[in-house]
């Protein structure tokens, strides 16, 4: 979310949902991507991938979740209270992704942790989900991510 | 490994140890990638990094697995048996990546499964690990793949 005051640890809420946004796949950036990153034949070359075990081009996982990562910078993340992300969890490419394709994601909330040696920050586990354009979940990503939080009434 | 023969999902060995090769990171390739897919401000502009809680700086961790990823097709993944893969699990970003740092990377094989459901084929469990020149980790992935075992003997 954005939001005109900043966001702290406690201001969000564990079962929550937050949109993420909408972001769609062109067959020239699923390939761009792929030859600099993931230069996989079902990824570059839609000839050798229409008879691969895809049936067609496909995007390479890491873009998807790069571009997930977009719609996050952009639509949810607020850098007022960021303290950055230990890593993710448990990501899991369910169905195809392919040229044309929307994207539409959103996080859910699942668990906070206050930090234990750091009284300033907490822990927020977020579970990044995506649809495509039919309904069907074709990635899922269980993040962390480190947030401020709220000072105390009267402290600096 | 680059074989000759393909590998098979037998071929593998629990506790062995695989070379991936090197990457090194340049300003602009950091930049670059991070305003295409994560424009926080340590990623994309060097004077705000610089008062940032990095100091500097620093690579995108989609950013830093996806050049794992080219590793691992250029040095690692056999085409001839690979059968794609479901996820990964515990990212973890252990330190920062800056320009001008080079990450030599390895992947262990730390476990494998027959398909229950699919004779034809296996898991692999590959944690993939990346340090720096100084030797220090800066990225470790759990990951898997799906590799066909070796046809029988008489088998079409």
């Amino acid at each position: 979310m954005k939001t005109a005051e900043p966001l702290y640890w406690e201001d969000y809420a564990v079962g929550q949902r937050y949109p993420l946004g909408q972001t769609s796949f062109t067959e020239t950036e699923i390939v761009a991507f792929a030859r600099e990153f993931d230069p996989q034949s079902f990824h570059i070359d839609s000839g050798a991938a229409a008879t691969s075990m895809y049936g067609g081009l496909i995007a390479s996982g890491w873009h998807i979740n790069a571009k997930l990562m977009r719609l996050f910078v952009d639509n949810y993340l607020d850098t007022r209270t960021s303290l950055g992300s230990p890593g993710v969890d448990k990501v899991r490419w369910l169905r195809p992704v392919r040229a044309g394709d929307t994207l539409t994601a959103w996080i859910e909330c699942t668990a906070k942790t206050p930090s234990r040696s750091k009284p300033d920050r907490g822990v927020l586990h977020e579970k990044w989900l995506a649809e495509n354009q039919r309904g069907e979940l074709v990635v899922t990503i269980e993040g962390m991510g480190m947030v401020r939080r709220r000072p105390a009434a009267g402290a600096v």
